[in-house]
């Protein structure tokens, strides 16, 4: 028998126990290393996270990501700042008269940046609790620390802060740096009955982490930012163990230095923490591939208040009861703090292609997205943009640019002269492929056969670049169009194949209706199908509207919203694709899981948190609620 | 605009609700239409059963099978009877000597076939309550109607069966074919607190469907078999809404006669059912290309005694809290009942190939099998047996075959004089390939490449086949070799990469340790690899030794048997990948689960079913339970 290391060309290594096999040797051996492999590298790596602990050094304390990038306007041209992102420091030339047709803006308005509020509602954490907390870690109750963890990235939370508006901020912030200080936290939390809260990166557009407004007793925000070590790394199994606070952008960019990606690509990605992924159920662009938040996992470590939960092993698949990780997953922070997490990830792919398709029209795109899903031929990302979105990418354009952005000049002039697309009706895919050079060649060249029989025409790799560049670039436009009386918001949806254009037709049909009905002109609804599945796709809709002439734009807007997601559903869309429930979608929650499903959510509620220490309130739970009205709803 | 139908190739059909679009319209359509597509074949398909409801008129009620089917010994030769499989009729000259060598059998010695039992315990089922089910679906209080749905096929209870020796059975049989009958016999149940255990296919390996020996209070077993419809057919969305109760030899027959397959093939699958595939998170021999059961189901219906679970979209995906089919799969029965299930199909792949790889060793093999899965390039089954499965394989060979057996001829002169191998080390491989010829050549050659670089060598199409094949006739051994007072059986687990060879090696060692510590010297222990993923893969076991000698076979085998598994889990294995835990592996629940785990379990339990109608005492389930001692262990 040759050895292990002999037969493996990898050089793979075995746990050898020989002659010293017996169950208490290999017992005691895998319980001293229950949290490492045998070929891990054995180094626990801390990382330096690129967002500071005073986030408001680094981010915007009112709005979306860095402080020093935004989009600036005036009547001539329009720029984005800062040194980020591939158009920052760049002139848009366009972009003004865009919103000007789309919104009628005055771009030479000045624009509404917000001071700094400088007074906050007072600390209700006692002091002997805080002294107790800070035995633990790390603890502020200064006001500016306590605001911008009071709220994720909705309209409404977005509006509250600007206005400092919030009727309840957390009365503490918390840092613990592990497992074991969570722990401590959780059951100083039990003893002197105040609420937790865990925040990661704060970008959840659900509500999920908004304090609830009557909650009587002190609220702590546990910041799980300082837990964001990876603490091994299993180069051979293809595994890592990270603690649940690291950014994406950093467990990114720690395991490309190793040779190593993840692939987990949420749009918020660049400050979305792992464990808000596994609370929130999070997509990522590249899921394809790399599979979705429920596909990367193998196993949770959740600290609640009836002790830790976590599987006894790090299997790949296991049939004992129900899955637990799934409800792990998506418990949007009522249940406990999810501490730990072991993660696939998988080599750097030896070629990364970008590509975009352009179509005729919506219908075709879709069938073409469609048929690729049929064929299970998806690349690692393949995303249908609608005509709106399409324009809204032209006047992105560049002044000097020759290349690099959507149809200039001889493709343009191919597509709409030569092919005959009509410029208001046609519509682009783009693609991100992935895998060795043979792979990927044979990907492009299935993907353009499709295309071709659904009337798509191959417009270039820049395009497709360009388009995946700007998803992040896209989440600032947000805060500039609050600046100019625009209220604006994505939204998404799952839908069955069969569904689907009908359910793209009438949201934006219903957005339109529900905004005549209250005068409201100018406003834009835009979609783009993102994600693919054997089963149907996940749709995501672009919103917004000028709301100078209107009395509240924020009701409003949820007015709209409300609307919006009844008809989704009404046309078999879901409640969320990968945003979750949190507060803003409550009232579709128990229809959807229906009433037993409920009451599983209750009791799993009961079962873990009977004292009711994570009272954010979402999903079934409310948010009034103390002790006794959790108990009494079972 | 093109019209869907014009711009679509395939001529999908999507709703166009076009001027008649209110929320109110699509909603009325929806929900008159909940559990159809627009694009499906409305036509629900009556299916025929391959099993009839008297199972035991075609079916062994002592046994694996049919009836007809078995092995037959003589010192001479041994056969396999009937005419279902592709060995049926033929003579296997080997295979006496083979039991000889292993088990020191006798070949001429009578075999012990179990006369039918004639007295069973009598019906505790009220006179009153049996009236009032048969107003909602056939009722049956049998005797052997009720035997053969006493219990699974684990080897104590086709001991007790074989000696009509449990001291439970149910008291009656009811056969709903629809879900509104079970929701009507819930009803009834609760009204009249009897006992429910669902009984699909009977084919559980855990004790899951086994009736706790100290319930008081009647046990009607609901048999699915009646819910066998296949609701809708979509061939356009690949999905099919099926009743749980349908056969998996019925569903693959159905669906392949429309040019479709579900793909989901364990290896009880001509008898297993899809609800029963549901309950115990089933995996099945192709799941690289079909997935298991939990990629598989888009949508489950459960009848609970607290009312209908079931989720009110059929979407791909969804970020809607905790994933309550996760908790749905794996419920063993101890929740409700699985009535419909949305599934996914896939058009009949146009080429289906085998093959098979031999290696010097079981390393080898492993390395090979590792290479594969790192690289993501499994074909839809992939399987290393071990070098005493390939010695027994070669022990099936027929008296007059050339070919479509294990190493006959020039192919054995090659393996073991040119390549050197030793008989008694070398492992095989086989391969089951689906696809186009192109992709599938390209997996071959793949394949073949990677196995070289591990000293594999191709061995052919027909050994692959053959050992796909055998895989249904080596359900049968366990029957033959009770007569021949051989006990055995087979137990499997998941376990990451880098703890696979030691496991192996240790619970073979630990097996052989355990038998030599009770004097057991005529034993067989034997393992393969069947399952690959990302993070490691499953391990079958098969294990069986001669019990002339011994006092109490079956608990003997369960001691030896539990060593085993604390093995397999001090060595990082789990408590199962696909059999779930029954009453057999109980013992392990909690501590894979963790304690917070097993109160979600309990929690759960009494959110759905606070009265403990399904009282089947599985997982962490008392077996002697009443109401009462559910309740209070909350």
């Amino acid at each position: 028998m040759s050895s292990p290391n002999e037969s493996s060309p990898e050089n793979l290594r075995n746990i050898d126990n020989g002659s010293e096999r017996t169950v208490e040797s290999v017992k005691n051996k895998i319980s001293s290393d229950k949290n490492k492999n045998e070929s891990a590298n054995t180094m626990m790596i801390k990382v330096k996270s690129a967002i500071p602990r005073r986030r408001q050094d680094l981010l915007k304390w009112y709005g979306w990501g860095y402080k020093d990038t935004m989009f600036k306007f005036s009547s001539e041209s329009a720029a984005f700042t800062g040194n980020r992102y591939s158009i920052a420091g760049k002139c848009l030339p366009h972009l003004p008269q865009w919103a000007i047709d789309n919104f009628g803006i005055d771009p030479d308005s000045p624009p509404k940046i917000p001071e700094a509020p400088s007074s906050f509602a007072e600390s209700r954490l006692p002091e002997n609790v805080k002294d107790e907390l800070e035995m633990i870690a790390a603890v502020s109750v200064d006001g500016m620390d306590r605001l911008i963890r009071a709220h994720g990235q909705t309209l409404k939370d977005i509006a509250n802060v600007r206005n400092n508006n919030f009727r309840r901020i957390p009365d503490a912030v918390i840092w613990p740096d592990c497992h074991e200080q969570v722990e401590k936290i959780v059951q100083c939390a039990s003893r002197h009955n105040f609420v937790i809260i865990p925040f990661g990166g704060g970008t959840s557009v659900s509500g999920a982490v908004t304090c609830p407004e009557n909650e009587p007793r002190p609220i702590v925000a546990l910041d799980t930012s300082e837990m964001n070590s990876i603490l091994w790394l299993d180069k051979e199994q293809l595994l890592a163990r990270v603690q649940a606070g690291i950014v994406g952008q950093d467990l990114e960019r720690e395991m490309r230095s190793r040779g190593f990606t993840v692939g987990h690509e949420p749009d918020s990605y660049e400050f979305s923490t792992l464990g808000g992924w596994v609370a929130t159920r999070a997509s990522g662009m590249k899921k394809n591939t790399y599979g979705n938040i429920e596909d990367l996992v193998v196993q949770t470590k959740v600290v609640t208040p009836k002790g830790v939960l976590e599987k006894s092993c790090r299997v790949p698949r296991v049939s004992c009861g129900p899955e637990w990780e799934h409800v792990v997953m998506g418990s949007e922070g009522c249940f406990g703090v999810v501490t730990e997490v072991v993660i696939k990830i998988r080599p750097v792919p030896a070629v990364t292609r970008y590509g975009s398709l352009v179509f005729p029209d919506w219908e075709s795109g879709f069938w073409f997205e469609r048929e690729v899903a049929r064929k299970r031929l998806q690349p690692s990302s393949i995303r249908l943009m609608d005509n709106e979105q399409f324009r809204f990418g032209q006047a992105l354009k560049l002044e000097n640019s020759w290349g690099g952005v959507l149809l200039d000049g001889l493709k343009r002039l191919y597509i709409t002269r030569i092919k005959g697309f009509d410029p208001l009706k046609l519509c682009v895919v783009t693609l991100l492929m992935e895998g060795t050079e043979e792979k990927v060649r044979e990907q492009e060249r299935a993907l353009n056969g499709i295309a071709a029989r659904h009337g798509g025409v191959p417009a270039g790799a820049g395009n497709g670049e360009t388009g995946y560049t700007l998803t992040f670039v896209i989440a600032y436009l947000r805060d500039v169009a609050i600046e100019f009386d625009i209220v604006a918001e994505s939204f998404e949806t799952s839908v069955p194949w069969d569904r689907t254009l009908a359910l793209c037709r009438n949201v934006k049909t219903r957005v339109r209706d529900e905004c005549l009905a209250r005068s409201i002109t100018r406003f834009l609804i835009s979609c783009r199908l993102t994600q693919t599945y054997d089963a149907g796709c996940c749709i995501y809709f672009y919103f917004g509207f000028y709301s100078g002439d209107c009395e509240n734009p924020v009701e409003t807007y949820e007015q709209i919203e409300e609307a919006a997601r009844d008809e989704i559903l009404a046309c078999g869309g879901s409640i969320s694709h990968h945003h979750g429930v949190g507060k803003l979608r409550k009232k579709w929650y128990a229809e959807t899981v229906s009433e037993p499903g409920r009451q599983l959510l209750l009791a799993a509620k009961n079962a873990l948190d009977p004292q009711n220490i994570f009272a954010v309130g979402n999903m079934a739970f409310d948010e009034h609620n103390t002790e006794h009205s959790v108990k009494s709803k079972l």
